[in-house]
């Protein structure tokens, strides 16, 4: 007997070996070459970004949208776990088969088929986020979303957590560029929700709840884009601020101006402080310890002009200093800048918990001062930066893994900073959604009657509670189990 | 014994006179002065712009969000019908209570509230639609779904269709600026689905599953909305072409080009022929019988040059005639040709069916050879115009309801229109939703299993079905029941 199926009331069902190996017998008949079963492959496939691993019984690599249906339909026969996978690269262990059962490797399936007059791309699951983007910019296209994995990250993913990024401020998420999903139901059951249209109200909206549901409602095999002409040009400036208080004010006045830049990215001192110390020398000449912000404009030569000559009017009151990016490279090397401060976080301790919370934009500072009380309080940095433009910032805790008074302070510290955001009107997750980490904090930003709602949807979608099991609303202590150390395509 | 409940499989289950009266007597007392069983109310609540009547056994006018769950509550303890109500301009009866039991009108819900540094405003939802927009105008602030309706209609009826109108081509519809709803579940429990964040993506997405689901799944009590900058300047003209085709192919051009016009709608010849035919004059003088491209600009001054350079660039090869205009005012007598041509089909009939289709943008002369077909095929005209940025075209047919012959044409016109829409790979519906008018198509446009997941996922969030019962799935005849000859306030 063995861990198995895990949904909510039947947490701990266990499935038979014998009953394992008949499953994994037919659908090998069924699915001949798309079954892996060595360790190898299992343990591939067995963590995320969050590093916890739980081994599955088999890894599908599927190579056709249809063979999820009959996976599932088997799946959904023996009540066995199945857990989606792109690339991994979810940061709450989404993709983390804690049930263990089938992980379905998705990422074979890579087709990209564009409609250049409806200026709509229909692609598969296992497309590359930035592979999709390089390839419409040739066509003139854009599809902005733009999560900082992008490199790595599939569509499939970016659907499953409903993706955000750094574009988001002017551009929005991935579910605004959903127009339709096909796939399968947990039965095995192939539906469409939605079509490759721009207009699309009829039934109940489906679409959207897969959207965003981490793989717990349908498995997508395909997905319709909408794109939007490539803008012209692009500009990007890196400012310098003596504060964070002073870096936000200047966020507020610019949004208030009516300006909408396609990037609004904020670093607090801890995080500038982090990389200045790495690398022993300060970003800007002159200015160390300073809070940040780029920005970057986009649009022909002339709204270019215009927009920033209304940035820098609002900016030269309280910047210290700014470096100005007119090409392509030079904006790549600004990039470089948040990257590194990112990196550099990894000198202060081994271990980084990334929570990417949202709240008011009007509320940012609030967020920084308390970012700076808990720094204190636990005894552990806390470096911030994020999408001042959405008011969704990454606020960090940093502690090593092997000092279990770390471990502690750092599981309290997220505790306080979730309720202190939810205080604020806020959100436990803008971009990353829940899977196993974020769990503790549901009950935190939704009602019980909320969660009641959302679990009864998911009870009538899924009601043998096959598809990715444990996510969401069953309870993990995320700190109890050791995490894993595996070198990830992106890491650095 | 009266007729009573009727979602699926508990259709014509029977509510006792008693037992409402039981229930009415219990509301009453809770929410005094609310509750409304006067005939002349029950008749106003009884009907929508589908015109067909079921008198409901009372109105309830809540005055505060917090009613509602009191309402709810009670009708679902006792298993009574609840239609939601605003303005009741739906145009496929989605706010006709098929079942009786109680409407809730929620045209009271007025309030407006402005945060102007995150652009989000909350609304209730019996704020008009047009009402909103000329507030927010007066920050510089746009909101652009505009449906026809939107002098009268509410913004709880627009989310409740996922409301659409001429801006969608360049802003989209009214589910692209819904950040969060608050409202009430069928069991009367308050839930909130996401917040007033440009971020959020915690938990199970129900508010989108809400938006477009005609109030089956729940009462918005309040929306929190995205606001953009309103553009700064405005341009239209009004172009004629030879032909449908010659029209289309030029929207084709248009976007293909890479130019996004705020507006691109669409007139056939059958159209502007009542319109011509009616007032004796052509809408273009030396050129009548065209067919027409409206077209509208949007942004800074440059930007307007720009696209209207690139414009007549295009327009130029095959338009007969342009009317510019560069006034509001003028802008406006260009729409009202528009609205001439809507007004003037009743010289043909005295009834209009007005069918949202969508199909694919390189598809769309394709489905108006078809309305030409057609009216050959069922003698009764099918004048149509609509969004051609967006494919989504209003095919009318036009017929008098005196005469047995014509409405049996109408009615077999309607389901070969539906189904060659869906042949297109394109919907049946745009921005209206099913509500009754739409349901025999229902399995046109979807399979039996994408059917039974929504009603899985409906039965879950209202057990009782007590939430607008009849409408999206439910088999209604709507061509057997009389319409009613009732003055609305959108009638010309």
């Amino acid at each position: 007997m063995r861990f198995g199926h895990c949904y909510i009331s039947r947490v701990n069902q266990k499935i038979s070996e014998a009953k394992m190996k008949r499953a994994l017998g037919q659908l090998k008949r069924k699915l001949p070459g798309r079954v892996l079963t060595d360790l190898g492959a299992r343990e591939q496939a067995s963590v995320d970004n969050l590093r916890i691993s739980f081994v599955p019984d088999a890894v599908i690599q599927v190579q056709k949208g249809a063979e999820v249906g009959v996976v599932l339909k088997l799946a959904n026969e023996y009540g066995i776990p199945v857990t989606a996978r792109g690339a991994g690269s979810s940061a709450t262990g989404s993709a983390v088969p804690v049930c263990q059962g089938w992980v379905l490797d998705l990422s074979l399936l890579k087709s990209i088929k564009l409609n250049p007059f409806s200026k709509i791309v229909t692609v598969e699951p296992g497309v590359l986020t930035e592979a999709l983007q390089t390839k419409m910019a040739r066509y003139g296209l854009f599809y902005p979303p733009d999560p900082s994995s992008k490199k790595y990250s599939t569509i499939g993913g970016n659907i499953a957590c409903n993706a955000g990024g750094m574009h988001c401020v002017k551009y929005g998420v991935t579910r605004d560029y959903v127009l339709g999903l096909e796939g399968y139901l947990a039965n095995g059951a192939f539906v469409e929700w939605g079509l490759p249209l721009k207009k699309f109200v009829s039934g109940l909206n489906l679409r959207d709840l897969w959207i965003g549901s981490e793989g717990t409602l349908g498995i997508v095999t395909k997905a319709h884009l909408k794109l939007i002409p490539l803008p012209e040009k692009r500009w990007m400036g890196m400012f310098a601020f003596k504060s964070e208080q002073s870096a936000l004010a200047c966020v507020t006045r610019l949004l208030k101006s009516g300006l909408l830049p396609s990037m609004c990215e904020f670093l607090d001192r801890q995080s500038v402080d982090c990389a200045e110390q790495l690398t022993g020398r300060p970003i800007f000449k002159g200015a160390s310890s300073v809070s940040i912000l780029i920005i970057e404009l986009d649009g022909s030569s002339d709204q270019l002009r215009q927009q920033k000559k209304s940035l820098l009017e609002i900016t030269k009151k309280t910047a210290l200093d700014c470096v100005e990016a007119k090409t392509e490279k030079a904006s790549e090397a600004i990039l470089k800048v948040r990257r590194l401060c990112s990196q550099a976080m990894y000198s202060i301790a081994d271990t980084k918990l990334n929570e990417d919370v949202v709240v008011p934009i009007e509320r940012q500072y609030e967020l920084i001062r308390y970012t700076l009380q808990l720094k204190k309080e636990i005894g552990l940095a806390t470096p911030t930066f994020g999408h001042a433009g959405d008011g969704n910032l990454h606020v960090h805790i940093m502690y090593n893994r092997s000092s279990a008074s770390e471990r502690k302070r750092a599981e309290k510290g997220i505790l306080k900073l979730m309720k202190f955001v939810v205080s604020l009107g806020g959100s436990i997750t803008g971009e990353h959604g829940i899977g196993l980490a974020k769990v503790p904090f549901m009950k935190l930003q939704h009602s019980k009657e909320a969660i009641k709602a959302m679990q009864a949807v998911k009870q009538a979608l899924d009601p043998k509670g096959i598809l990715n099991p444990g996510k969401i609303f069953h309870p993990f202590e995320v700190w109890k189990h050791p995490t894993v150390d595996k070198k990830m395509p992106w890491d650095h």
